[in-house]
C-alpha cells in the first residue's frame, strides 16, 4: 500500500516534511496547501504535487493522510476535522497550548477511532534510538536517573515568545517527552526552577530563558532537565541515562569531525547550530514511522496522549515555578 | 619558615595527609597521634616523626600546625583546643554534623584569631582548578548554570550511613562546596529530590542513595547536583559550567588512557574507582596551600565559614526533601 | 543551465551517482544504460529517466554529460568516445589499469578539449574538505607530514583481487590521491613495504593485503600511508597533517555516537562498515562539483591528470616492493 | 632484601632516578657522585645520602647497584667497571654510540655474569604497559601493524645534535625499542626516509629533524615510526597496534582534562610539553622493576641486548637513508 499524503502548511517545517514524504518508500505527496502561493508553488515544483486548499484536501478521496504544519492555534481543529473524515493525521507539536483543549481533541480522535501521531522528532534521532535500544536490551539494568541537557544556540525574538506559550510549552516540551520515553514510568511530580539570565525582554513578557526541572516517578526514578536559550557553542542536545548496571549517553553533533592542534591546544568545531540540521535524520525517520503505522493499521509510535502528557508536565512546571514546590501531575491533568 | 606539623589520627586519610606534609617543601612532620599503636608506628617508620598523644602535641612548642583526621565527633573540640593554643588547624570535613555546634566552633576560632582550613579537597584538583581559572579569566563570561555529576562507585555499608550524617552531609557536602565556589554568588534556596534506588537498607536507616538538588542564587544563577551511591563504571566526578559566552567542563579520569577496538566497537577502561586515587593530586595540593597560607600568615583558601555554609546547604536539602518545596538557606542558618 | 545527464552502468556505484544526479539542483537524469534490464529498470522507476543503449546515449542531443560506471576495462574507450562527441565525462577511478593507456586517453581528451573528471570521492568528504580548508587557510603553517590510515573492514574475495589490478591500484590509489592533494607538492619518490598477513590466497594471486608506503617530495615533505584489508572494528579512514605551526586531523565515523558505560568500562560502536555509508556525503558532493564545473565551463576539481598521477604512484609502489628501494615517479611515468 | 644504591651523575636525569630510588620500597640511596659539588649536594640534601667519588663508590661494600647517569661516552666503561665488581647496573640509554663498542661491553657483562638494565623508560609507562598487556592477553589476536607517532615539542640546540649521535640514535632509539617490544618478533629490515624541515642548521650538521621509518619482520609484520623534532601542540607520544582481531592504542596526555566551548568551538589544552612530566610514572616504574629484578636475582626487563638491538636499528636506518633502500639488520650487526 502506498500512503497518499497532503501537507497542510508549506513553511519551514512543512518543507522538511514534504522532503521526508517524497523520499520515504510507500508514501507519495499528492497535495500541498498554504495561503502563501509562493510557498506552495515551491513544494509543487520540487515534488510535482497539486496545490489545493485545506477544504479541498479534506474532500479529496486521493488523500489518506495529512501532515499538519499550520500555526499552533489551528492544530486541534484540523486534527478533529481530518480524523472525523477517516484520514490519518500527523501533527506537529503541540496539539494546543491549552491542556483542556488538548484533552477534548484527543477524546474526539478516540471517539472517531482516528489515527493521530504528534511530532516528537527526537524519539527518531538515530543516536537517541540507540540509547533507547540499549536500555530496552537491558544493557544498563533498571533505569534510575535520566539527565537531559537541552540548550538552544540563541533566544528567539520576543514576539515569538508570546505566541509560543513560553519556554516550558515550546522548548522543554521536547525534553519532557524524552524524559517520559526514557524513564519508562509515568512522571508523578515536577519541580522547576526558572530564571531570566539571557534576555531581560523575555522576563518582561513573563517567560524564562534558563531553567532546571526535576521529574520524579512513583518509584523514585528521577529525570533532570537543564535548559537555556543561549549556548554560544551551538545547539547542545545531550541525554544520559544511569541504570543499576551502567550508563548510556549520546554525544553532541559538531559541524565537522576534525581537530586542529596548535600551540594553544586542540580545537574542534562548534555544534550544529540549528535544530533542522541536527535532527535531519530524525525528521525523515519519524515520517517513515508514521507511514509504516498507517500502512499496517498499527498504533503510531507517538500519540495524542504523548502530546497531552508532555503538555501536562509543562503546566506542572509552570505551577511549580509559581509556588516554589514540587507539583503533582495529577493536580494539573 | 618551615611549618612544623603534627597529624591527629593515623587512619586512611591521616596517611594521605602525612605523605602530603612529608613531600611539601616548607613543611616537616614532627609528630603523629593515634590510639592504635600500629597505625602511628607505620607513619613514624615512613617519615621518621615522633609518636605523641594529642595532649602532648597540644603542649609541644615544636608544633605549629595540626591536621585533624580523627572521627567526626571530635573535630569541633579539637579545633577549639588547638586554635586557642595558637596552632594553625587543618580539619577534614565536616567540622561537626550539627550546624549550631559548627557555628559555635567558628565563633571560638574567630574569637581566638585562629587559622582554620576545612578539607574540601576538590577545590585543589588540577582540572577543577583549571575550570575555576577559566571562569575567573572571563573565558565563559558571566556564570549562569553549574552542573555537578557526582556518583560513588558503590554504596558504603549501612553502619557507615548512620554515623556519617547521611548522604547530603557526607557526600553531597563536597558538591555543595564546589557549587558555591563555582557559582561565585551565595546560594539563596535549595530544592532536593531524594530516592532510595540502590539499597533498601539505606532507606530503612532514613537516608537516601540517589538525589538531584537545585541550588539557586538571588540573581537566578542555578546549580544542579546529581548524586548516586552506585555507578558501575567507577567514581564519576564531572563538573560543567555554562556562562554567557561559553562553557567549561572537566572530564573524568579513567584507569588508563588506552582504547581497544574490536568487532564490538571501541572500549576504554572504567573510571578510577576510589576517591583517593582520583584525588591524589588534590590532597597534595590542599596541604601545600595550607602550608603556604600558614607560612605567609594569610587567610586559608577554605575556612570554617565554607564548612558551615556547605553544611547549611545540606540542612536545607534535608528540609526540602521533608517539605517538597524549595527551602531558603536563611531558614536553616 | 541544467546539465542533462546519462549514466552508463546501473550497478552499485551507478545507483549512487543516479541518486546524486537526481538530488543536485541544476542537474537532471535523462537516461540510464545497462546490459542488465532489471538494473536499468530500477533506476528508471526511481527517477523517471529513459533506458537507452550506450550508443543511443552517444547519439542523444539531450545529453550533456555522462557518468561512467561500467567495468574498468571499458573506461578509457568510453572516455574517448564521449569526449570526442563534446560531452562532459565523469569517470569512476581508474581510467585504466595500464599507465600507458591512461596517458593516451588523457592525450585524446586534451586534443578534443574535453572535460574529464575522475571520481576521487574522498576529496569531497566534508571532514576532509575541512582539513584541506584549514591547511589552505594557513592554520598549520607549511605542510610537513601527511599520515593516512586506510583500512578496509574485510578483504574482498580472491576473484575480485585479480581483476582489480591489486591493492595499490585498487585501494591505495585513493590514498595516493589524498596524499597528493594534501601535500600540495608533487611526489618525487615512493617506498612501499607490502605483506600478506590477512589471507594467504591473496598472496597466491601475487597481491598483498597489508602495506606501508612512504611518499616523498623534492623538498622533503613526506606522506605515510598505512593500509590493511582487515580491520575488525570497521572501515578505518583517518588523515592527519602536521605542519610547521600545528596539526589537523579527521576522525572516524562510528555507527552511532552513543557511549555505554558498565563495570568493564566505556564502549562505543564500531565504525561504519561500508565505503558507501561512510562516504555518502562525499558522493553527493562530488557530483555537485562536477555539475557546477560543467555549468560554468570551468576545470573540474579532479582531472584525468590526477587519475594518471595516482596510478603512477601505484606503479612506483609496485616497483619498490619488487626492488626493495625507493623508486622515483619519473622512472614509471 | 633492601637494594643499596649509588647514582653516578646528579644532572637532570640523575635527579629523576634519585627521587625514584628514594620512593621505591626495597631500595635505599646510599651515595651520589658528581663532579659538580652543587648538584651532588642537592641530592644529598633531599635524600640524606653520602657524596662519594665514582671510584669510592666502586670500592664501597655498602653499594649493591648503580644507576649510570653520566655523559654517554662514559657509559660503556662504567658498565664494565661496575659489573666486574659484581654490582648491578642500570644505565641510561645508549650504552654507546658505537655498535661495536656496545657489543664488546655486552660481552664483558656476560662474561662477568653481570646484571645490566638499559633505561628504555617508555616500556614502563602505565598506558603503554596496558597496551602490551592487552596484546599479551590476546585481545587483538596476532600483531600485524605497529604505528608509533613520536614528536618532540621542539628541536634541541645544534650543539646537542652533534654529541647525541643524531636523531635516529638519540630520539628514534626509544621508538625502535617500543617497536621491537610490541612487534613480538625481531626486525629483519629497515627503510628510513629522513628530511630537514624544521631547522636548516640541523641539516648542516648532517642530521635530520623529520623522518618516517618502516620496520619489517621475517613474517611480514610491520612497524611504522613517524618522528619530528617540532610539534607546536606539545610532546606527541602515541602508539597503535593493529592485530587480526582488533586494535589497541594509547592516547596522548594533555596539560589538563578540561574543555572550553565557545563560539569558535571546543578547546582542550596542549599536550604535556616535556618528556619528564609525560613519563613521570614510567621513570618511577622502571627503577622499581630494576629493584625487583635485583632483589630476586632475576633477569631485568630490559637488557644490554635490547640496547644493542635498538642501536642496530638506528644504524640500519642511517644506512637506508644513505642508500635509498631497505637495509637488513644483519648488514649492520
Amino acid at each position: 500500500m502506498t500512503v497518499k499524503f497532503a501537507i497542510l502548511g508549506a513553511g519551514r517545517i512543512g518543507k522538511v516534511h514534504a522532503a521526508a514524504v517524497a523520499s520515504v518508500p510507500g508514501a507519495t505527496l499528492v497535495a500541498i496547501a498554504d495561503p502563501m502561493p509562493a510557498a506552495a508553488e515551491a513544494i509543487k515544483a520540487a515534488y510535482g504535487c497539486d496545490i489545493r486548499t485545506i477544504d479541498a484536501i479534506a474532500a479529496s478521496a486521493d488523500v489518506d493522510a495529512v501532515v499538519i504544519c499550520t500555526p499552533t492555534d489551528t492544530h486541534a481543529d484540523l486534527i478533529e476535522q481530518f480524523t472525523k473524515l477517516g484520514k490519518a493525521v500527523f501533527c506537529e507539536k503541540p496539539v494546543d497550548l491549552s491542556l483542556s483543549r488538548v484533552k477534548d481533541c484527543i477524546a474526539t480522535v478516540a471517539a472517531n477511532k482516528g489515527t493521530l501521531m504528534v511530532g516528537f522528532n527526537r524519539r527518531f534521532d538515530p543516536d537517541f534510538m540507540a540509547v533507547k535500544a540499549a536500555i530496552d536490551a537491558g544493557r544498563i539494568g533498571a533505569v534510575e536517573m535520566v539527565t537531559i541537557t537541552s540548550r538552544d544556540p540563541g533566544a528567539p525574538p520576543p514576539e515569538y515568545i508570546t505566541r509560543s506559550g513560553g519556554m516550558f510549552r515550546d522548548m522543554t516540551i521536547h525534553d519532557f517527552d524524552m524524559a517520559r520515553w526514557l524513564l519508562g514510568e509515568e512522571v508523578e511530580s515536577v519541580f522547576a526552577s526558572a530564571s531570566v539570565l539571557v534576555d531581560p525582554r523575555i522576563g518582561e513578557l513573563g517567560d524564562f530563558d534558563s531553567a532546571n526541572v526535576i521529574l520524579r516517578t512513583a518509584s523514585g526514578k528521577q529525570a533532570i532537565i537543564t535548559n537555556t536559550r543561549r549556548a554560544s557553542y551551538g545547539y547542545d542536545q545531550r541525554i544520559e541515562v544511569l541504570g543499576s548496571l551502567g550508563m548510556v549517553s549520546a554525544e553532541n553533533h559538531g559541524e565537522n569531525r576534525i581537530t586542529l592542534a596548535d600551540k594553544d591546544g586542540f580545537h574542534a568545531a562548534p555544534l550544529l547550530n540549528f535544530f533542522m540540521s541536527r535532527y535531519t535524520a530524525a525528521y525523515a525517520n519519524e515520517i517513515a514511522a508514521f507511514v509504516a503505522s498507517v500502512a499496517e493499521g498499527a498504533t503510531t509510535p507517538t500519540t495524542g496522549h504523548d502530546g497531552m502528557m508532555a503538555l501536562a508536565l509543562a503546566e506542572a512546571a509552570l505551577a511549580s515555578v509559581a509556588s516554589g514546590r514540587a507539583v503533582k501531575v495529577s493536580e494539573v491533568l
